[in-house]
């Protein structure tokens, strides 16, 4: 028997290569892996006009984790592939916890003057189901002086609920016990009022944790002026969107940001994925960092409760990049075998 | 007859402290200004429950210009004054351009390592009677687990076209002349879209303006790791309000950060105010810093059709931030009169 079945969708661009890297720092710390690769994203795409066939989407289901490189192509509208298949994974499979760890690490530098690596050290729980993202709108009158376009966030207790016991959990496992709500209350009452009342209910339940509420504005420019103070932090499908990218800019760019679409229950598998897109510029050079992907292997190790060999791929990528020779870049394939080496 | 009737708010907290410098900075550079005051605000509010009685609103609606100095205090609910009072004078005095300029100054430091007075220097306009910020959306089945809480954002062509024209005007008027779309098109694909297609009729236009467009994560990250790039940005009313946070971070926190609600028009006023708060921990020392609200009286001149009192206005509290002695910080007055003398 196989230790554990995960879906490859290496993608487009510097998504198949930084893909094999993760997968050969996966297999050197749990050999036995089976792997399915699934060719889906641009090429997909510009051969058959699908970017997710139903059939697909049922194999898919049967695994324990999908692995993902990354998608998109100048070739391809923009938008196609992230609805018809980032999006709709995370709705089709319930995927409600985005997590995006964010970490200043030891050899790498913040674009903020004096802030030092381990200083920063969060994790954006973002709310994956719900909200603005869900496709609620539409136009009216087009192309007239009448139009009109509307967008609707849905917002249902049970779906923010359960995301945000999932953040107190996680920031119950954590040393500083620390959990951010942010909304915009003042503007937004009716689902900033869902939120709160919801948030104040589940922290109840965590008498250990510690709270706070922002508003998005204030939250991102905390990001910016004092990002040390934030732990777990708690939001909404399009705020976590944006603070997420806040987050990775501040410790140093999407190189390190790492990204898993989670559905907690293991209903059905959940995705991990570098925050980075598919850079078609240094595609197929060999040049790309593979670190964001291998972060992104380790979340999928933990979820699929190999703490241990999550522990190891991450602490092998912090030493990795600790150890690097400045302006001395390696290629794609040196790092993955100096971090299957090490772990 | 006076040269301009100007409603005064200074409202809450340090808002009455910086306020009466930004007008003794008016009288010197423009006298002859009719002020009538209005005490709206907190102390309204605790004493007879009331944000904007409609005989007030009334009587702003007769002026030239609404100079406000923040509202806000511990005593009043959350939101209440925001949406009674400053959101309902955005609507209801229809001032669809929010504008909100960013400048690193000489003697202002950017939290961001390496970035050197002058090189940040954008104006984000911000649609201020849309999108999110209307109040549609409610919530059904509340307090049960099958509660659900909507929020609707509302876009037209109306709306979306004549804040995009304006924004592409001052980029005209800018050395650069450039122009930014912000918006989230691969999500929110009904308002992106008539966004997008607003955004592009506008551009042919103006011929020599340059265009570029960015999701609102990219540009959260770009005002991080590169906002020397912007020049003039557009987006909507929730993404101007993330963003000018973002972008007052970056340019040294809110100490500087000016901003007006304008009705171009001029059919209705326009309110002008420094986006800090009431700040009550620092309120009735003579301690709090006017130079945001200065600047803020410097864009009400401005909209005023009084170019040259608002330059010098502008000229003066940027000469003033120069030449600060670091560490010894002047009380509220003292920077009021030497503005005012130095206009
Ligand atoms: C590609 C896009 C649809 C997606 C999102 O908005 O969620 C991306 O920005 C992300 O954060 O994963
Ligand atoms: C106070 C609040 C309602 C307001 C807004 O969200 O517009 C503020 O953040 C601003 O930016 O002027």
């Amino acid at each position: 028997m196989s230790v554990a079945r995960i879906a490859v969708v290496a993608g487009d661009g510097i998504g198949t290569e930084v893909t094999a890297e993760a997968r050969k720092v996966i297999d050197a710390v749990l050999p036995g892996v089976d792997y399915n690769e699934y060719d889906l994203g641009a090429r997909l795409y510009n051969r058959t006009g699908e970017v997710l066939p139903g059939a697909i989407q049922d194999e898919l289901a049967g695994h324990d984790a999908i692995l993902l490189g990354a998608i998109g192509d100048p070739s391809v509208p923009p938008g196609v592939l992230e609805r018809g298949l980032l999006l709709k994974l995370r709705f089709e499979f319930d995927q409600y916890v985005n997590l995006r760890p964010s970490k200043l690490w030891p050899g790498t530098t913040s674009p903020l003057a004096g802030v030092k690596p381990g200083e920063i050290d969060m994790v954006v729980v973002r709310e994956g189901t719900e909200g603005l993202y869900v496709g609620a709108g539409g136009v009216l009158h087009r192309d007239t002086p009448a139009e009109i376009a509307t967008e609707e966030s849905l917002n249902t207790r049970h779906g923010v609920e359960r995301v945000v016991r999932d953040a107190f959990a996680r920031a119950q496992r954590r040393d500083r016990r620390h959990v951010t709500l942010v909304h915009k209350t003042n503007v937004l009452t009716h689902a900033g009022n869902l939120w709160s009342r919801t948030f104040a209910a589940v922290a109840a339940e965590f008498p250990e944790v510690t709270t706070e509420y922002q508003h998005i504005d204030a939250a991102s420019m905390f990001m910016v002026s004092n990002p040390q103070r934030f732990d777990v932090v708690v939001t909404d499908n399009l705020f976590g969107d944006i603070l997420t990218d806040i987050a990775a800019a501040v410790t140093g760019g999407i190189g390190m940001a790492a990204s898993g679409s989670v559905n907690p229950e293991r209903t059905y598998p959940s995705t991990f994925e570098p925050v980075h897109g598919s850079a078609p510029d240094i595609a197929g050079k060999g040049i790309a960092d593979p670190a964001a992907a291998i972060l992104s292997a380790a979340l999928l190790l933990e979820h699929l409760g190999r703490h241990d060999e999550a522990r190891r791929v991450t602490e092998a990528v912090a030493a990795h990049v600790a150890s690097r020779t400045p302006g001395a870049a390696l290629r794609t394939a040196e790092v993955g075998d100096l971090v299957a080496a090490a772990v």
